[in-house]
């Protein structure tokens, strides 16, 4: 069921990484459920010898109204063990000096109040859902094509997701929309950024093939941790297809029915 | 001024297609108005032994309407001398037996009424302006992730067109979108698709090197039409711009101040 070549590199490890949607909880009405298990095992992984951090493309809401809906599930979690991409971009924004045009779900804007957005100089994209109007893509390019050097950050680069009343175009697309109308490369902050998985193991003070990522996502979780010289294992549950166990370009160090069986198979083969 | 290769083959010329907005006239505000020259420059086109066709990629109103607007600024032209995408699209719907979803501007949908709508397997994508709501956007995707062999038409694949109150993202960002979204290729019809031209071509019942395409637009009137071995004139008129003639990849055969100027050059060298 599972290659031994993940699990023989578990005696090496030093640190976990979680996705959080489709690996933790599925979501949906409500805010979503916690999947069966999930909530144990992130216990038995903060009371073992391994860090723990959660990295996650979510950008529909702030940290802390996401953490606190985890919590609400039952999660032990907290703002600062979870990497997501509004403040990633937030830290690059300020570190390049750029004043930000924001095309992004309401519900984020908090994440960026102290970025200076006066006259801006680039635009940032997240999932913006019902913001992503003709009107607002429109006002997104006309800043976009009024620059000398037009720079496009894009929160994530998903294709879509499905929500309890169907599937939705998702950030990735609208990248693609500005990329090709100004005739730019978007600069991709959040999974599968190197720089993003980089971000989570400087935190952890631990090297790449000390940790481990396990996500639902196996291009975004399982092939951009991969890339960055982690080991990467897909759980079955989320968005998980049986086609990814045959995907042309990424194959899963592991593949497991869910995060309970991997944190139990992790735990067993580091003899506890 | 002008390349004499192109005035070279003026000897040979038996029709001429000429490309409609940034052409004839500007379009704003009212519907736009005559490029000056341009009314009475069809008119000696018409008067010549050339023939005369006229190419757009114009899908925000019926072929009729479009007309009607030009005929109102005073040019002589008919229905059957303008070729555009929407019917050039049914043409090959029917062909294929394929039953469209619509996301097109409410005034293109008349265009339409003879193609069977229900139960759609294919889509196609015109610029839809306001249409392009992020409800649209995601309907017309699932409709396309919902078949086993998607099909997406885009009629032309322009980046964005100006308007008296700004640039406004015109169908090709769309169809980059749903691209992305679903893994898949457009299939354009308009211009710069080489069936396109053809079409115009046989409705002349003449060879493309006979045949002399104008247009203000250098990739899509000028590039397209050289890829279908006719030549290519274009007009500092319209969405011209002087980088135009230092282009990496299309050189016009000809670049002259506006319609009128080519038409007294082609004329002339004729010997009229």
């Amino acid at each position: 069921m599972a290659d031994p070549g993940w699990l023989g590199a578990c005696q090496s490890l030093k640190g976990v990484v979680l996705d959080m949607c489709g690996v933790l909880y599925d979501s949906g009405e409500g805010g979503g459920v916690a999947i069966p298990g999930s909530v144990e095992a992130v216990r038995k992984l903060k009371a073992s010898d391994l860090q723990l951090r959660f990295c996650t493309n979510e950008t529909q809401a702030t940290r802390e109204k996401f953490v606190a809906k985890l919590q609400r599930m039952g999660f032990d979690i907290s703002v600062s063990e979870v990497f997501s991409p509004a403040p990633a971009a937030v830290a690059v924004l300020k570190e390049r000096g750029l004043r930000p045009h924001l095309l992004v779900y309401d519900d984020l804007l908090p994440e960026f109040d102290s970025v200076n957005k006066t006259d801006p100089n680039c635009v940032v994209i997240a999932d913006a859902a019902e913001n992503f109007s003709y009107h607002n893509l429109n006002e997104a390019f006309r800043v976009l094509i009024g620059l000398e050097k037009p720079v496009l950050f894009s929160l994530g680069q998903g294709r879509y997701y499905k929500e309890t009343d169907g599937l939705k175009l998702d950030v990735g697309v609208y990248m693609k929309a500005l990329e090709y109308a100004c005739d730019l490369e978007a600069e991709v902050i959040g999974k599968p950024s190197p720089m993003f998985f980089q971000a989570v193991l400087d935190d952890m003070g631990i090297r790449p093939q000390e940790a481990l990522m396990i996500g639902d996502d196996l291009v975004n979780d399982v092939g951009g941790a991969q890339r960055c010289g982690m080991k990467g294992v897909q759980v079955r549950t989320g968005k998980y297809r049986p086609s990814d166990e045959r995907h042309p370009t990424v194959t899963a160090d592991g593949t497991v029915d869910n995060l309970a069986q991997a944190v139990d198979m992790i735990l067993k083969q580091r003899g506890h």
